[in-house]
């Protein structure tokens, strides 16, 4: 399958390669004849210009690379979904990366896009101690996650979604509350959740008690560490869990255990991406405002490229999505 | 935020701008110590080699295109994880878009990844009747779409899948069983899934029953024809969903009409994507090989590349995952 050329074009039009050129590129004085000409022969070959010699010319790429963990997880493929859109509204195409929480894929990654010269990066990957970001000199947006003084960061209001869910249990009768949440040394997000729980928890007069388990653990170890939490404390009568993965396991182990949702255990998660919601209907959840997060990442982006002023950081609120595992609250 | 160009690392390593770029292409005769001398200045500056101005050099982008209809499901999603690991393997970068059931989305994007000069499209969206796909002159690789005849398709065995589900549900006693799935004149799977579905039933002398939503559907729409078709039918003591998200939405239904699941009513799914299988643990599924579909898709289209000979069509076989909605099996 031979590339099509310049020079097949110029043949087609019976005009030069300079003329073809000219047309695509809209530069000189070109007649309405010869502009058809060439449009012409270009349909007809099927012929489409070569974005990347434009490229070398404007210094622009037009190629925006995005780093998330894992599109498979249903909260990053809704993120990817609106973030992807937002761009090609704005006239720019995604790479992505999928990091897979593995520090060395992202870091390879990470230097290979700047090799391919993309114009900008937004990243939510869970990483941020790698080195490749404190050195990048192109315009970066984070999403939920602390890089560098200088990159800007938009997330939804964490603090306020932990409180949220710590309330919701109150408000509907639990006394023994507990936390699950995911460890790793720069999960920023999860520290303002997990601080929202203790300090709402402290106004309430509860002791708090929190289960973490870490990202990489299977999820047949998150299976275990659920087991034990609910087996080892029947008490346990409300679990705001960090994510709603986490939160429907929970969920079904409980169900396996035969503890009666919401009846006697009350369970709220965190994330609310569409999928999670039609697949687990039945999960009272913490809704962030993904598309909103897209659009304002994209909006802050593109300020950075046109070297305009942005926000440092831009928090969108959260909402509580009610739903069968919590009791309904009598007024 | 100036990008660098060759002659900052020419100026800083003291060499001239064709010996920085011979080191970067290894080309020509290079001592070890210009080599090193202009790696300190690339590495000190953070330069990285203009991808770009080496691509126009070899015709090569190393970028390929992949088209699904939404990362944001958990089928897709999975798929999109895989064919971006597999392709980053082999040394390419992925343009990812979503077509979001958008034909003129789809259409435009695809006119503009041609002008990106992909290397390669992998597609595995659903509107297989547009246009640019019968034009095409670059590798294309379809997984489970039917484009043209000299686009190889990888997919799972659907027919296979489509008898595995029927005949689960059979063998654990169900004897009026409809088969719910979504409508699309392109949508070349389905209907293998549903003639599966017609020849197993008539093969057990059983009458079919069909209940058809579009893609389209939003999720209340999708409901409410579930609802209905649940309260209008009691005698339906089996299902089988042509994909996981309808089998969750109709487990949650069957559910809310008090339908006891297993006992009186039994329901199996279709896709098993990770993340759904966390989501929804007790959901019995058909379970597409995600994985290998992806790796033998990228295979096809590196053989597609390199212009050597592949099969036309890959077919890799399924696997049922009984759950918690289906009978325990009696020998």
């Amino acid at each position: 399958m031979k590339k099509l050329r310049l020079e097949d074009v110029a043949a087609k039009a019976g005009v030069s390669k300079t003329t073809v050129s000219r047309v695509i590129n809209r530069r000189g004085s070109l007649s309405q004849k010869t502009i058809d000409k060439v449009e012409a022969a270009m349909s007809e070959l099927n012929y489409h210009p070569n974005v990347i010699a434009q490229q070398l010319h404007t210094q622009q790429t037009k190629l925006i690379g995005i780093l998330v963990p894992s599109v498979a997880n249903p909260f990053f493929g809704e993120l990817t979904v609106y973030l992807e859109h937002a761009l090609f509204l704005a006239g720019y195409k995604v790479l992505i990366a999928d990091a897979l929480n593995n520090p060395e894929k992202e870091q390879r990654y990470l230097r290979q896009l700047m090799g391919h010269q993309v114009d900008g990066l937004i990243i939510a990957t869970h990483n941020s101690d790698i080195e490749e970001y404190q050195h990048a000199n192109l315009p970066i947006v984070a999403i939920d996650r602390y890089l560098r003084p200088d990159i800007p960061v938009v997330s939804s209001d964490n603090y306020a979604g932990g409180q949220l869910a710590v309330e919701a249990l109150y408000q509907r009768g639990c006394r023994h509350i507990v936390h699950t949440y995911s460890t790793n040394p720069s999960n920023w997000h999860d520290n303002k959740r997990e601080r929202a729980y203790q300090d709402t928890m402290a106004s309430y007069g509860l002791t708090p008690m929190t289960c973490t388990s870490s990202f990489n653990d299977s999820p047949q170890e998150k299976l275990a560490i659920f087991s034990k939490l609910l087996e080892e404390h029947p008490e346990i009568d409300g679990i705001f869990a960090s994510n709603d993965l986490d939160a429907a396991r929970l969920l079904s182990v409980a169900r396996r255990l035969g503890r009666r949702v919401p009846d006697d255990l009350q369970i709220i998660g965190y994330d609310g991406a569409q999928a999670t919601q039609e697949l687990v209907p039945d999960l009272a959840t913490i809704v962030q405002p993904i598309e909103k997060m897209a659009t304002y990442a994209v909006e802050t982006l593109e300020k950075r490229i046109k070297g305009t002023f942005t926000p440092s950081t831009t928090v969108l609120p959260v909402t509580l999505k009610a739903g069968c595992t919590l009791k309904e609250l009598n007024d």
